[in-house]
C-alpha cells in the first residue's frame, strides 16, 4: 500500500461535480471542516468520489497518470469523521426546487447505510439546502426514515424539513455550523 | 451533487495497487470488514483512493469517461467507520521487511491524523502485516505515538509490535478479526 509515484502533494482538493449543482453547499462545508478541525473541535472529512480506474500511464520513475477511469456509485455517505469520540456521519444535499427534496437524490445504498449508522448509535443526519430560497437544513436520519417508511411520496416536502428539521443559520466562520446544532441536542446522549 | 452519467453500478470495487504490495492484507480487510457487515457488527470502510480529476470526457449521455487524473496524498487514513456506537479509525499497511516496519510507510499527514483521532477518544490502530512471516499485528496507536515520540529510528522493530502490539491469527472468516483484539481491550471503555 506505499503510494504511487505521480503524486500531487500539493492539490488534495477533489474534483466533484457536474454543472454547479452542489459545489456552494460542499465548498462551505468543506470549509466548516476545515475550521472544525482548527480549533481542535472534530476530525470530519469529505470521502473522496469513488471511482473505478481501469488504466495507468506510467510515464517515468514520478509520474503515474490515470488515463481511463469511471465514476462509481457511492455505497455510503460523503462525509463522516469523529465528535466527541462519537461516530458521525451524514450526507449532504442541494436542491433548486422550492418545495421538496426529491428522494431520487440519495441512493438506495446510501439508505440502507444511513439505516445501519442509525441503528448503531451513529450520529447521523442530511444536510439539505435549498440554494433558491437560501435555507438550509438538518434533518436527523431517525426522521428521514420515519419520513420515507411512512410515505409513498418520492419527495420530501419543504414543510417536512421546517417541522423536524433544524435551520442552519448562515454564519461567517464557520459557513455551516451542523455541529452547534448537534450540541443542542441532548437526546442523542441518552442512548449510552 | 447528484451522481453522474457514465456510473458503473455494477462494480464498485477500487483499483487500488502498484505492484503486488499491500494487496493481499487490503483484499483481506475488505472481506472481514464485509462480514462485520454482514452480521451486522460494524460498519467500517476503506475510503476511496484520492484522485485529483484533470480532464472529463463526457462521451454521451450515459457515460462519462475519465481521462486524466492523477493519485493525491491522502490526508487521514484508509479506513474508518462506527463499531458499538464509536468512531474506528486504521491504517493497514504490509512490508515485506523480516525485522522492522519503515516509518516512510505513514505520511506525516497521516500520523498527525492518527494523533488527532487519538485525542478524541477514537478506537485508532495500525495494522501492519509482515508478509514473509505471515504475521498480522494491531498495534494501538498510543503505542504508536509512545515509539516516534521517544525514539529517532526510522522504523519500528518487530520486537516492538511483539511487545506492544497483538497478533491477529489468521482466520477463515473473517480473515482478519481486529475487533476480536479490541473487544479483549476493555482499557478502551475507561475513557467515558
Amino acid at each position: 500500500m506505499n503510494y504511487p509515484n505521480g503524486i500531487k502533494k500539493e492539490n488534495t482538493k477533489q474534483f466533484i461535480n457536474y454543472g454547479n449543482r452542489g459545489m456552494n453547499l460542499e465548498r462551505d462545508l468543506n470549509t466548516t471542516n476545515q475550521y472544525y478541525r482548527d480549533i481542535d473541535k472534530a476530525y470530519i472529512y469529505k470521502k473522496p468520489t469513488p471511482i473505478k480506474i481501469v488504466n495507468v500511464d506510467y510515464q517515468s520513475r514520478n509520474l503515474a497518470v490515470i488515463k481511463e477511469a469511471y465514476f462509481v456509485e457511492p455505497s455510503t455517505t460523503d462525509y463522516n469523521g469523529i465528535y466527541k469520540g462519537k461516530y458521525i456521519d451524514f450526507e449532504a444535499k442541494e436542491t433548486k426546487s422550492k418545495t421538496s427534496f426529491s428522494l431520487d437524490n440519495i441512493h438506495p445504498h446510501q439508505i440502507t447505510h444511513l439505516r445501519n449508522i442509525y441503528n448503531h448509535q451513529g450520529i447521523v443526519f442530511l444536510i439539505v439546502r435549498f440554494t433558491n430560497l437560501d435555507l438550509t437544513y438538518l434533518l436527523m436520519v431517525k426522521d428521514f426514515i420515519d419520513f420515507i417508511d411512512n410515505n409513498k411520496r418520492k419527495s420530501i416536502p419543504l414543510d417536512y424539513f421546517k417541522k423536524k428539521g433544524y435551520l442552519i443559520k448562515n454564519k461567517l466562520q464557520p459557513r455551516v455550523d451542523y455541529l452547534e446544532i448537534i450540541d443542542s441536542m441532548e437526546v442523542l446522549y441518552e442512548k449510552e
